[in-house]
C-alpha cells in the first residue's frame, strides 16, 4: 500500500434555508461522494447562516485546516448572497468586477438582457479563478483553496467536472456494503472483534427499514483492496456462522 | 410586538456515512422545522466524523454558545457507536448502566432476547434523563441542555414529541413563501430595496427549476404576522407592476 498522505476537506453550506430546515441539504452527498473518487476525504461539514461574519469566521478557520475547502450557495444576485463578498474579506482581496466573469456572462445573455441585476454574478474576489457553469452561464470561482459553488443541486453538480484536473488528490477510498437482514444488537460483538483486527478499515454498521423489514448495511472503506477483502471474509465467516441472511453485496 | 430573548439552538449529526456522502442527512429538517414551531432557532449545524476527541470537543464548543444542542447517531449497540460514551467525557459524568433505561429495554425484549449486545444501548451518563422511543424501545438522553437523539429519520421523528414540554421556546417564527415565474436577477433590486426598509423580517430567495421552468421562492420570516403582512404587500407591489406571474403563496 503507498504511504501518500490523507488529503482532507470541508465543506461549508451557506444559507439560512437549510438552518431553517425549509431545504434538505443534498450538495454535501454529490461533493463528498465526488472528493471521494478523486481520495480526498471530507472530515467536517457546516451548516451556517448568510451572515458575513459567521462566514469569514468559519472560511478562516477552514482554509488553513483542510486542503481544500468547498462553499455553496450565496453566490446569486439577490441581496442575501453575500458569500462571494464576505469571501473577498476573509482573504482581504478586492471585490469587484471579475474581468472573464463579466465577458462570460455578457456573452451569454442576449443583448441588453444582462441587467444590473445579472451584472452582480460578476463580481467577486478579482483576482479569482474561475470555475465554469455548463448549465446556466454564472461562474463559480476559486481563491487558493477555497472553491465556490452554487447552491443549486443540478448547477453545482453539473460544475464538478471541471476541478477534476485542479485538485489533487490521494489514494481513492474503496467502499464494500454488505446488506444483511438481521439487527445490530445481533452483529455487534462479532463485528466490534472484527474491527480490532483490521484497523485500518473503518468498519461502518447502519440499520435500516425497508419495506416493513429490519436489515443492516456494513460498510467497509479503506484504500487497500486487499485490507478490504480480508475484512470482509472475516464478517461473512460470522454471518454464515449465524445463519444471518446476506440480502446483497455491493 | 413581544421582546423575547432570542432562543438558539445547534445541530451536532455524528456520522461517517454522512461525510462519505453515502447517506443524505435529513434530520436537520426534521430537528429544525419542529424547533421553529416551538419558537427555537437553529444557528449552526456540523458533521462531525464518529470520533471521540472530535465528538467532546464541538461538543463543549456548542453546549456554552447555543440554549440548545441536539446530537444525531452513535447511539446504537454496535461499536462505531460512541456518542453516549463521549457525551460521558464531556460533562465528566460516570458512563455506565442507566437504570431506568435498563428497565424499559428489559421489558421491551422478549424473555432471553436482552442480550449483551442489546444492553449496550442501556450504557449512558448514569444520570442522564431519558428521551422515550415510542418506535424501537431504545431511548435517547439528555444532559443539562444536550438532547442526544438517535440517526435512523423514523425513530428520531417519533421522540421529538416527546420533548415539547421540556424545551422552553421563544416566541414562534412565522413564515410566507411567495413563489414566482421570473429569474433572481429581474427582482433582485426590488427585493434588496423592500429587505432595506423591512429590516425585521429576513427575506430569502431561492431559484427553482421545476418541470423544466425557471422560477423564484422568496421566503419572509419573522415572529411578528404584522411585519410579515407589510413586506409581503411590498412585494406584490413590485411583482404586478413588473407584470411576473404569481405561482402560489404559500
Amino acid at each position: 500500500m503507498k504511504n501518500k498522505k490523507e488529503i482532507i476537506a470541508g465543506i461549508i453550506i451557506i444559507g439560512n434555508e437549510v438552518l431553517s430546515g425549509r431545504t434538505k441539504d443534498i450538495n454535501t452527498s454529490t461533493i463528498a461522494l465526488w472528493l471521494n473518487s478523486l481520495g480526498i476525504h471530507v472530515k467536517q461539514v457546516r451548516v451556517i447562516p448568510d451572515d458575513e461574519k459567521v462566514i469569514i469566521d468559519n472560511l478562516n478557520e477552514f482554509r488553513t485546516k483542510y486542503n481544500y475547502v468547498f462553499t455553496t450557495g450565496g453566490i446569486g444576485p439577490t441581496h442575501d448572497d453575500i458569500t462571494a463578498e464576505s469571501i473577498s474579506k476573509a482573504f482581504n482581496l478586492e471585490y469587484g468586477f471579475h474581468k472573464e466573469a463579466f465577458q462570460i456572462l455578457e456573452k451569454y445573455y442576449k443583448p441588453g438582457e444582462f441587467t444590473e441585476g445579472r451584472q452582480k454574478m460578476a463580481k467577486m474576489p478579482t483576482t479569482a479563478k474561475l470555475i465554469l457553469n455548463p448549465s446556466s452561464g454564472a461562474p463559480g470561482f476559486y481563491v487558493e483553496n477555497v472553491f465556490c459553488l452554487p447552491g443549486v443541486p443540478s448547477i453545482l453538480k453539473s460544475m464538478l467536472g471541471g476541478l477534476n484536473n485542479i485538485l489533487v488528490g490521494g489514494d481513492p477510498v474503496i467502499s464494500r456494503t454488505i446488506n444483511l437482514r438481521t439487527v445490530e444488537s445481533e452483529i455487534a460483538k462479532s463485528l466490534s472483534d472484527v474491527q480490532d483486527q483490521n484497523n485500518e478499515v473503518e468498519i461502518g454498521s447502519y440499520p435500516f427499514f425497508k419495506a416493513g423489514k429490519l436489515g443492516v448495511s456494513i460498510v467497509l472503506r479503506c484504500t487497500d483492496q486487499k485490507k478490504i477483502d480480508h475484512c470482509n471474509e472475516q464478517i461473512l465467516k460470522f454471518v454464515i456462522a449465524k445463519d444471518i441472511e446476506i440480502l446483497s453485496e455491493i
